[in-house]
């Protein structure tokens, strides 16, 4: 009976745990993340004006990237760079890093037009690093899977401060 | 040996699964999410943008919560708002929303200045609806965890979209 009782308690318990938790009619979802896949380790702005706030206090660049997650080259691109250690630990300790499945009104996070996947510089200074580009004249902000040392490269180079003119 | 061959093949095999996920120093952090634990089963906008982008689209109203991670008033205040299946529901299917720990440059987000927790909804209509506020005179768009009837019945008279004028 003692034994029955404390059954009892246990499911009442385990029961009110679940209590007040809504689960829509079409089944329970993934909570969404920030890193949306791109680096589950890394502490990502979540607007535009947050990662210029970040960029600029802890003087370190920003990094911003555009992609969607329907489109097979960002899904592609996503893969190796959340796999890659290298890019992850230097996003890591010397950057602030953005992910966007939505434009901003800022026509500089757009220098040649606006596709994904699509990897934007920014200095500390506010000044969006358009000199920092990929491999593709077409697509200049564009990277492949296969242009991540590229990628670390011109990441390499966005840590180059610029220095404000004094 | 066929055995030993298996098993250092298994070695390998769960050694290659967990190569290339990189590891904080500070070691490893929980992702983080953009429910920021206020409905980890609602669908949460990125940014304002995309929020009044999400709102006009489906015509619904859009909620935005101001909030900080370290205020003990919103870690109170969403203890009971995510666990209250009503509102969550109500969210889920009637608005788009939007929780942010950073203030927008849009001033007409806050009409009576800038704290947290502060809750403003606005029209899909893209009109911020100033005039459905909470119980305090001081902070007009402010919620106690007592004051979720009023957050709902509120939410309801944000459903009540503003006609565009003809």
């Amino acid at each position: 009976m003692m034994k029955a009782s404390l059954s009892l308690l246990l499911v009442l318990v385990a029961g009110s745990c679940t209590f007040g938790k809504y689960i829509p009619k079409s089944g329970k979802r993934v909570p969404q993340t920030l890193s949306r896949g791109w680096g589950d380790q890394l502490i990502w702005a979540q607007t535009y004006e947050e990662g210029l706030y970040w960029a600029r206090s802890r003087n370190k660049p920003l990094m911003v990237l555009f992609h969607l997650e329907d489109c097979p080259h960002c899904l592609a691109l996503k893969k190796v760079f959340a796999d890659n250690d290298n890019i992850q630990r230097i996003l890591d300790e010397d950057f602030v890093v953005l992910n966007l499945v939505y434009e901003t009104t800022d026509k500089h996070l757009s220098p040649d037009g606006q596709y994904v996947p699509r990897i934007i510089f920014v200095d500390p200074s506010m000044t969006v690093r358009a000199d920092i580009t990929g491999r593709y004249n077409n697509r200049m902000y564009a990277y492949e899977p296969e242009d991540l040392k590229l990628l670390v490269s011109n990441m390499q180079k966005a840590k180059k401060l610029l220095k404000s003119e004094l």
